[in-house]
């Protein structure tokens, strides 16, 4: 299958490049006569409107851009909210560019080069930190930006989030009702905006009182913090833990205590994953669906970038699992 | 930042956008004088060469697609690869585009679309199948194409593969080494080509006979299929799971048993993730590098652009991590 270019059309309609251009871009520039031939030709070659052309002639790129960090390829729902954006982003003939970055400076230099190379249509922005630099950033660039998290974080830009606060609510409502009172929380790091929404909303909970320790979540850091929490006269009834993995350490940790799950300690993950399902106990975990969650983000940008979305709102609500751990 | 555009040069230099296409692309059909005036007004302007210009040009797109499907979003260590090959790519100034697809029919629709549309220099396979049929569609088409996995599937494309060979050299060793003569194996679906890799290698293997239950995974089927492993009277004294969630089913499946983990039974992973790590007891595992893999991919697919890589090579060696399981 050959390629038809705009030089092909050009010599076959006897008029020089720029004027197919302008033909095939609906601009001012050429005659109605011209356009036709040129339109005519195009058709007759089986042409394919390219990226390229629609790119020069200032239209949109059709392309979204997506920075994820580094750090964040260890956490398995990333790619479940990647593919729940793309197929949104598809349905509608987008494409979404992807890039890596190793930190928040190599992440601003990457916004930068795509507005100044016009790569992307939009920009969305994960993992939003609490005084997020991306944020202030994107706000004075010439590139249109979604933040995917917590409106009450986004500094004004367009946000589509995750109602953490719903999930603490479901949290508390069901480790209330089993008779837990004190409850510990092996958390993310502080500064992620996730953790920090839930910080907030435990603290308004009624009836729990809940003991943090922020964490980057390994395995040693998840035992000290279990030992910790389970080592005084005090403790906790319940333990949550942010994740999967941070639940199976855990559980292997409670274990290495002589305390069994659920009798000694209620065990509750934030942040559903297949593992919870398979461990013994199985975890009752916290979660939404991440895909649903991606497809909302997807809508979002397609919004901004079309000028239906401004400000704020929620795309995914989490809900509670229960199973043999609490 | 304001954005330098073909229109803009053009109108400071008082001649058509045509011209100035031409200018800046180095191609004929403009004077020397003209050429250098365009040159110094963009200059001037602090022109960026844009990537529509270059594709309109008919050079590089700078351009790397991936597809990947859907079923792999529960796979943590794809995007670790994804990772790895974009650092590859983003040092070499180049950009990854990034599809998902529900089935072959709708990834070979892409690649079909990428390569009329012009929007990717080149495309990278993963999760290559038995007799896939991608491997045969995009051996016809005009799309550059990498395989990323065994050179003995790819059918002639480039292939950059992980010595999963090796790998399973070292697995059986340890196993050999520690009595083990009947092994079981819970693994993924028979047509994955790194599933049929390792069978080829196992049943080549000296003094150790394996029985393998090809599964989906998922934890009821992983819990099936040890319950058959170990419910005959010839039982195995270990057994390999592919995949630190499988593994962590696998425990559990055992434990359910009354089998003890490695006493009664040795357990290894293939797949080592942050997961295997922190199960009581934690997982043996075999691994590779993943980030380094999806980075000798990242080389392989601009060598393959650059016309520097012809054939298949291997980009990674798994190796064993002893723990506490085996």
């Amino acid at each position: 299958m050959a390629r038809v270019t705009i030089t092909e059309i050009a010599r076959r309609a006897g008029v020089s490049k720029g004027a197919v251009s302008y033909a095939l871009n609906g601009q001012p520039g050429v005659s109605a006569s011209t356009r036709a031939r040129v339109l005519r030709v195009a058709a007759e070659l089986d042409w394919v409107p390219n990226s390229a052309a629609r790119m020069l002639s200032g239209a949109r790129t059709d392309t979204i851009g997506l920075v994820l960090a580094r750090g964040a390829t260890r956490e398995p729902s990333v790619l479940e909210f990647v593919a729940g954006m793309e197929t949104v982003l598809a349905r509608h003939a987008q494409v979404l560019l992807l890039r890596m970055a190793s930190g928040v400076d190599e992440e601003v230099a990457g916004y930068r080069k795509w507005a100044s190379e016009r790569r992307v249509d939009a920009v969305v922005v994960v993992e939003v930190l609490v005084d997020d630099p991306r944020v202030a950033l994107l706000g004075s660039l010439d590139l249109p930006a979604l933040v995917a998290g917590d409106p009450g974080l986004a500094g004004g830009l367009a946000a589509v989030g995750v109602d953490d606060g719903a999930g603490v609510t479901a949290l508390v409502e069901h480790l209330v009702g089993r008779g837990h009172r004190t409850v510990g929380w092996v958390s993310g790091p502080a500064h992620l905006g996730r953790v920090h929404v839930r910080e907030r909303a435990f603290a308004a909970a009624e009836g729990i009182a809940v003991r943090q320790h922020a964490t980057d979540l390994t395995g040693g850091a998840v035992d000290a913090a279990t030992r910790e929490l389970l080592g005084g006269d005090d403790r906790p009834t319940a333990i949550v833990y942010d994740g999967g993995p941070a639940g199976v350490a855990g559980l292997s940790a409670i274990g290495r205590l002589g305390l069994r799950v659920p009798d000694d300690v209620a065990v509750v993950v934030w942040g559903d994953s297949a593992v919870c399902g398979v461990t013994e106990p199985a975890l009752t975990a916290v979660g939404c669906d991440v895909a649903a969650y991606g497809a909302a983000v997807g809508e979002g940008v397609l919004g901004l970038v079309g000028g239906r979305l401004r400000g704020g709102m929620m795309g995914a609500v989490p809900t509670l699992r229960v199973r043999d751990s609490s």
